[in-house]
């Protein structure tokens, strides 16, 4: 089943212990997109400048994955600069140029109508309701999200999360968006804002997925949380868009299955984990291009591995 | 089989979001050894001072643990007076009065000698590496240390390291101990030092087992890392003594099973989570006091469930 994804594709000019990059394809709709499409189709709503050239499409088409929605405006593309230090946990943002991305119009073409699934990247939540609005008989809606909005403009995102089936965010924005230092009690208060069920990454320790009883329908009780693991890497080389990865992971990965049942949640979530470390491999979105999907099936084997009690 | 441990025996007061206790019972070795009476026989060596009344010792005996090694001398226990605050993931010590520990020098009842397991918990690393060559005949040795330890007296930790089985430490003295800030390389730097495998605490996260070729005898290649998970508490009232707690249901387990297999190890993981959990669910030791083998294994099953694709 295709995922819409509505965010950013931009360039972003990185540096970390291991190098430097200048304005190579990311944004994180690039990376969900990228991620995704190892799992099913997908469909981009984004806005670039004239710097995005034909061989950056290439990097979307390569993939099969439907360009119709990236619209072209004059100018540049959104750029981001950023650089990371240590343990690689936490980005410097050292320039945000919004360029063609501050009057973005998310514009949905007649041939993304019929999308069944919704992910809304870490854009504007204003701009999330509105596709939100324009795509009525999606079966199902993910979002993401991130301090900026949590803390500037809260009453739209407040309205964004309403209806979301599943908000994917990191730990320091669950802390934000709940007010609250417990995970525990911070997921409840999120899930009680709309959600109905809520995946909050940690980074290197993985994911932990919480569920309200309305997650499942049909379930009769509140399922347990779910933990799962990140793969212990020993080079790091650039976690840009392994959020957006795990996210393109997790939310491929169910779309590409019959019906939400907690154990393709599960499984989705592993998956999530297994695109996120494949994304800091390389710069960019280097490594997320050139997996396999035999590769990607080899890590969720090694995913399992190292998570659990008996070997297979 | 019996495992032998030594390490501080002390009164802690405690101030968390939860409210505030004065003069607890508390320490490594009683932490440990609580936790580990759950699985196997336990024998302390410590020290104590006049405080320590026949209901302190009570605590022990109560749970089968032999005291004939913790010796009484003049004067006032070991007492800590520490506080958390936000989301009680690291403690701030306001106090530290050694008392009698500061000439604790362990002495090795003859009924201890036959122990087959020891636990040097978090003490002086001149004291651990006495009791280690008093214990020639041991089958496994397993140690905690601290960031003093590592930072102010390396040479001597460096003696204790050089033939430990299982180092368990945290994130922050795992990273202090290699100078490395990547998770994979800090472990293979702090086994080059000399334990065979490694555990890795990372508080709400779980903790991470990383092994070396030598971990179990007759392996082939190394074993992959494992990662256990934690469970997601709504309440943390005191997390004092959580590290302790893991290491004693950890080491109980192993010491419960005839021999240390993979399996055995990352069971030996998860039981070391379940009697952290219970740890930080009450003040002090009141907790591990009151857990019975049943709600342990019960515990056990649902660090299953949180952890692993497929319900049992």
């Amino acid at each position: 089943m295709a995922i819409l994804v509505v965010g950013s594709v931009a360039f972003d000019s990185i540096e970390t212990p291991h190098g430097k990059v200048d304005h190579c394809l990311g944004g994180a709709a690039t990376h969900f997109a990228l991620a995704a499409s190892y799992f099913t189709d997908v469909r981009v709503i984004a806005v670039v400048g004239e710097d995005f050239l034909p061989k950056h499409e290439a990097v979307f088409t390569a993939r099969g994955i439907n360009t119709a929605g990236i619209e072209r405006a004059p100018g540049l593309s959104f750029h981001w600069t950023g650089a990371y230090a240590g343990n690689l946990s936490e980005a410097q943002t050292l320039g945000t140029d919004l360029n063609v991305f501050e009057r973005f119009e998310p514009k949905i073409p007649d041939s993304y109508t019929d999308s069944e699934y919704l992910f809304l990247a870490n854009i504007d939540p204003v701009l999330q309701a509105r596709v939100r609005s324009h795509m009525p008989k999606v079966r199902m809606v993910c979002g993401d999200t991130m301090n900026y909005w949590i803390s500037a403009h809260a009453e739209n995102l407040a309205i964004v999360l309403r209806d979301l089936d599943v908000l994917l965010i990191n730990d320091g924005e669950a802390r934000m968006l709940s007010g609250e230092t417990n995970s525990v009690r911070a997921a409840e208060k999120v899930m009680a804002m709309g959600p109905k069920s809520l995946v909050v990454k940690h980074g290197e320790y993985g994911a932990t997925g919480f569920f309200s009883e309305r997650s499942f329908p049909g379930s009769t009780a509140t399922p347990r949380p779910f933990r799962a693991p990140a793969l212990p890497l020993a080079e790091v080389v650039d976690p840009t868009g392994a959020g957006d990865s795990f996210a393109g992971g997790f939310y491929g990965y169910i779309a590409s299955q019959p019906e939400l049942t907690p154990a393709v949640f599960r499984r989705a979530m592993f998956y999530g984990g297994v695109m996120g470390s494949f994304a800091c491999e390389r710069f960019g979105t280097e490594r997320l291009q050139a997996a396999t999907r035999e590769e990607i099936d080899a890590r969720f084997e090694l995913f399992r591995e190292i998570s659990h009690l008996e070997a297979v």
